[in-house]
């Protein structure tokens, strides 16, 4: 009996070349395996396609609910956002990809898993980290790395494909390299390869339109959040993916959430990108604009740090480690009573915020007004600046001192 | 002789009463400063109604230059954000005035300063801790927290005035509660002490209009930075402050940078406002556009950091502490290769990145794409995920062992 | 009925004077509770003497293996060490004491509590902000900063308490000032006042020797722990009070944890002090010993951060708010595998260390010597720097061409 | 004519035999440098020995006063100190001898720089990031890693030698492995690599005597900074690689800074090591006594995250980055008033403070002691606490309020 290898496929050109490749250089078996995190691809068909390229079996594990609770959420919370603008998108689905592969592995008895990420990303690692912890006995195969590797463009694998008898109708164009789950859709390459040349939006954009686009009337909505986790839009509770949809919609509609970026790889070098995460974009806002009512501000200052560190682990693929978890942990932490209802207006690329209401809000409308009362006396106001420009007086005193004693 | 006070003084019906009120209480001869950041006032007959109320003298300083040179300037290359939107307008012009307020009474003699910032707020600490910093023995009068300012409303201050010879034309109207200089205006009060209310733009906004009401049709805008310094914008070198000055025309009208928020002040409690920052916002967006393609990774992740370290800083009025200059020794050593050129689309609220080029851009093209080459081979990824996954290998290796272990 | 105050009494000079002081200022009955946290004073016959001063009623509460199991340990798992040096003795203790005191206000249905802490120190705030945080509307009284407490020396304390009856042997000495608990001894004043002069060490410690007196033979010590928590010393299981009394045997003798430091206050100026920590000091050590073979680099080092986070949070008084709590979930976290055994010598003053093991230990003979195998091949190091070099490399390149450029 | 490599050579086994096996592998003409950082080594004869190796030529480059200034002075002013413990003796060596080998190889027009250090530890990351930041198109040999080095064993070594005639007296002993400079000297191997053994110190230590074998009686030390640079050691100026040389006597005598550590490398995994740097410890710890005086709170306490920012940096070898260098001029503008003295007594083991002065001291004894006076009321401390607890006395509130509600 032959090895098994588990592919991640997706049933698109280079994942289908994968199948005969692998058989071909290292006799194994070859199960595929195509996890759903929301991309709203097509899966019919998708059984017989593998089967034809010469796959043993085709697993389509669905865990786009595990995606949205399991690793959304929690950098949702954390307010997680890579170099100032990319909400993680890509990053956060490789690791509970990586978890259903290594399952099916598992439960086959596999030798190996197999990607086709390529080998200047940060997927790879993503992907690859992600195995290593949960399975370092476990062989990974990146074929993009591999020297069996031989096939340089669309075109020879096509027809190493047909020399294998998959006859499939591939495109042989090329577009941006793109990658899509519930959460957003990135693109790459093309006229985004000049940084100096400004995105072909009305070619490129997938899940939504420009704020030229977006119509002119504004529309508002409403989200609730209990304990940090979102709860309803517009009054209708709905799991944390329905939500998602239903903003994907809302803001892809108004423009809302495209992002223009030159960022850092993991690998050492920057690349640009356009991301679109319309719901997404407006989910992360509510979840800040209800936390500045909630939390106090020592523990919004910490958070913030945590939440670029958990940004960075994210992004680096090391979500299956023992830092992840502290830093999640200290999140949870402060969700507590992250809970009340955020109304914001869409439109034309625009979060207009429109009111926040909390039951834990900490904000007071008689503290700050000018008044004074039981809880602050101005008079206070003279103790606390005394104590607090204490050290900076001291200071000055000292140095106004050695200046007189230098003059005399 | 007298002993002299010298009291930051803008003409309005807080700073005209604090004139007889100081004489009578403390039987100062007051002399006024009114130290201009660009809030474009009227400062015509300023002098006269100084006079009027019983000032000995009027000093106007003009110090919007020094703002935007040695306060703003900073700010923006750290990219100073307090809380993730306030872009520290009031917070960076305070010790620019309170610098000034010192020369003068230095100049003057005075044994006093005296500011009309109330008893609840961030701006008493500012002024305090600046002129703390730089004149430890002065002596500072703060009448909102004086047990000897009587007045409680408006009404009681015109009667004050009148009841000391000073008759003017001043409102009863309570409006919002502003700070406005070049850089921004600030607006508190009325409906926005209601976080769950929205702001009533329509009446509120100064330098801009809302998205809403801004042209149908964007503009591009470009600007240049060297060393981190802005020098151009469309093609025409200006000075910082006449950069700002044509940033806020455009921003303005088309309805850029107006924040709504709930901050946490320094005394403690949270406050609501919405800030006008139409060309900071642009400034701010575009610097930290150009340092994406500038600045490596390792940098630009603790010259975050910093940034917001230099943010509460400045918020909190230590201005003039070693603190501060450390933080900016740290930024500024980042600005040396921050220069090139940057576009934008404005449109309707939007600031859409347009391109950006700089001849210290560290993206590289060939390096971004899949392609390989000398300075990137394929199989250095292999090398490098092994190594930067083998703590987590390592761990889970061992967990795996033990698991095994305790299996037996 | 009269009104009743709870007093945090020590049955010292300061805290019996409160009370006929209390009684005649506030017309209160004085109910007194002394919260013992192991400052090994002599307890007996300390109820007459509250009474005999004219209290109604005195609680003596032992909270020792409160303070240690859910104070000391969070911090020992925190590492948490203020300013490099002092390791939270007394600021650990007081938001324990202030719970204590708190529970007694409300059975008892006071409306105040008393605490006895100066107007300079740190303990003022950290009582009044714990108490804040449990019973907002508890008032607080402070003698110390009280207009109505006109005594200002001991003399002057005796003398009021023998006009009111209280005819008790006090001393008029001015010793240090200094306080004591299971952790530790900090000692003020005298000598330590002038931070160019030497402790006179044999005047001063309490709990151990200088290293000079400490014996000429060393001796080892093996302590384990199980999740973070110590659990034995040499060999015997022991809760975590008697593990620090035994320490404290130990550490004291051999002149271990003797700690001179001028510190930063919260209220803004520096003050000198002296710390005894004998077992303290060797608890922490053998912890962070532990910790260097389980940790792994990333979570060690945002670790480090978060302990100098928690040490900040624990000094300023600031133990109930949701950030100690955030921060301590991020600890708790790290703990899950920080179980092993570590062994010291103890020399005079030294901390030898002698062997370390854990069965999670991250530690791999083989992977640290100089061969290579199946985790490691040396060529994984070339990919390793190729990637880990990139961004400076690419740097390196674009300056050159520059360079080039320029001498064209 | 020859391509030229410049090979970092000490005479030992390893770059001995590096000479031939460069000639007979690359054919290149092999140009030997010996970089002296205050190793201590015997140079006398290298000259000869390099020529009979096969060398064309050998520089001996003595960089021990650089060293001081450019490397150890900024990473003592930051207290840069990795892992709690190492106080990065040969981390800041590198980037100095690789700036060296760069500079011979521009001089000899080499095309290849040659080092010697192995495939598993810090140093090839080190050298080789330096000189791809300074010279990115020279080519890197680093045997260790190279397929074409065959010899696994010191004896191989020595055979290959003799076999290319180059017959020199080298042991065959395995001892500990070691890196030695004017700073420290580190050692692996042996009984360390099983972090559970005690090290066998009378074995292994070169530069100090345990502080058993330390004199019985102690001795002072005094030293001085001006603006954090060393100036002097017991009253007498002298350079900074002096004062290292002064205090490495004096602490080698005292048995003082043994460092016994588990450290987590750049390349992943952990490594036992045994570190002694008697005068490094003791300068390093009077600097940061004296900033104990010099620098105010909120300094301190952001330096000391930006010290183990640099500890990292420089660990990981990237000194040639302009990260290093905004930290540096971080550091660099706290040290404007780190000026004074600072007086230790030495005493086995143990460093004693025994008094610190600076002209720029912030402490201030009458601020510390209990009077209350000018710059600070009693008084002023309820107006600070009230403000400084108000966050949590609020959040209190509201959790009060809304207990109450619950309850009705």
């Amino acid at each position: 009996m032959k090895e098994k290898v588990v592919l991640a496929y997706s049933g698109g050109l280079d994942t289908t070349a994968i199948i005969p490749w692998l058989k071909e250089n290292y006799d194994y078996e070859v199960i595929c395996c195509c996890v759903d995190c929301g991309q709203g691809e097509e899966l019919d068909g998708l059984n017989e396609r593998a089967k034809l390229s010469g796959a043993s079996k085709l697993y389509i594990e669905d865990i786009t609910d595990e995606f949205c609770d399991d690793y959304i959420v929690p950098c949702v919370q954390a307010n997680a956002v890579y170099e100032n603008k990319y909400l993680l998108g890509t990053s956060m689905a490789r690791p509970g990809i990586a978890k259903k592969l290594v399952e099916i592995a598992c439960k086959e008895g596999a030798v190996a898993i197999c990607h086709g990420a390529t080998g200047k990303g940060n997927d790879q690692i993503r992907f690859e980290l992600a195995i290593k912890a949960l399975a370092p006995d476990i062989k990974i195969i990146a074929p993009w790395r591999d020297d069996k590797w031989k096939m340089d463009s669309r075109e020879a694998e096509i027809e190493f494909c047909k020399a294998h008898g998959i006859d499939l109708p591939f495109s042989t164009d090329s577009s941006y390299s793109r990658d899509r789950n519930l959460w957003h859709i990135s693109h790459e390459g093309l006229e985004l390869e000049d940084p100096s040349k400004e995105p072909n939006y009305d070619h490129l954009l997938v899940l939504s339109v420009t704020p030229e686009k977006a119509p002119d009337e504004g529309e508002y909505v409403t989200m609730t959040f209990e304990k940090g986790v979102p709860t309803s839009v517009n009054g209708k509770k709905m799991k944390v993916s329905d939500i998602i949809r239903e903003l994907n919609r809302l803001g892809g509609k108004h423009g809302i959430g495209i992002i223009d970026i030159v960022e850092n790889r993991v690998v050492g070098m920057k690349s640009r990108g356009v991301y679109e995460t319309p719901g997404g974009t407006i989910l992360m806002e509510a979840h800040q604009q209800l936390e500045e009512l909630v939390l106090d501000r020592a523990t919004a200052e910490v958070k913030k740090d945590m939440g670029n560190k958990l940004a960075q682990i994210v992004y680096e693929g090391k979500w299956f480690t023992p830092l992840r978890e502290a830093v999640q942990a200290f999140v949870e932490s402060t969700q507590e009573y992250v809970t009340g209802e955020v109304k914001f207006k869409l439109y034309k690329g625009n979060i207009i915020k429109a009111g926040t209401t909390s039951p834990y809000s900490l904000y007071s409308e008689s503290l700050a007004s000018f008044t004074t009362g039981d809880l602050y006396d101005h008079h206070d106001a003279d103790g606390f600046i005394t104590l607090f420009g204490l050290p900076l007086k001291v200071r000055a005193m000292k140095m106004l001192e050695l200046e007189k004693e230098k003059n005399k």
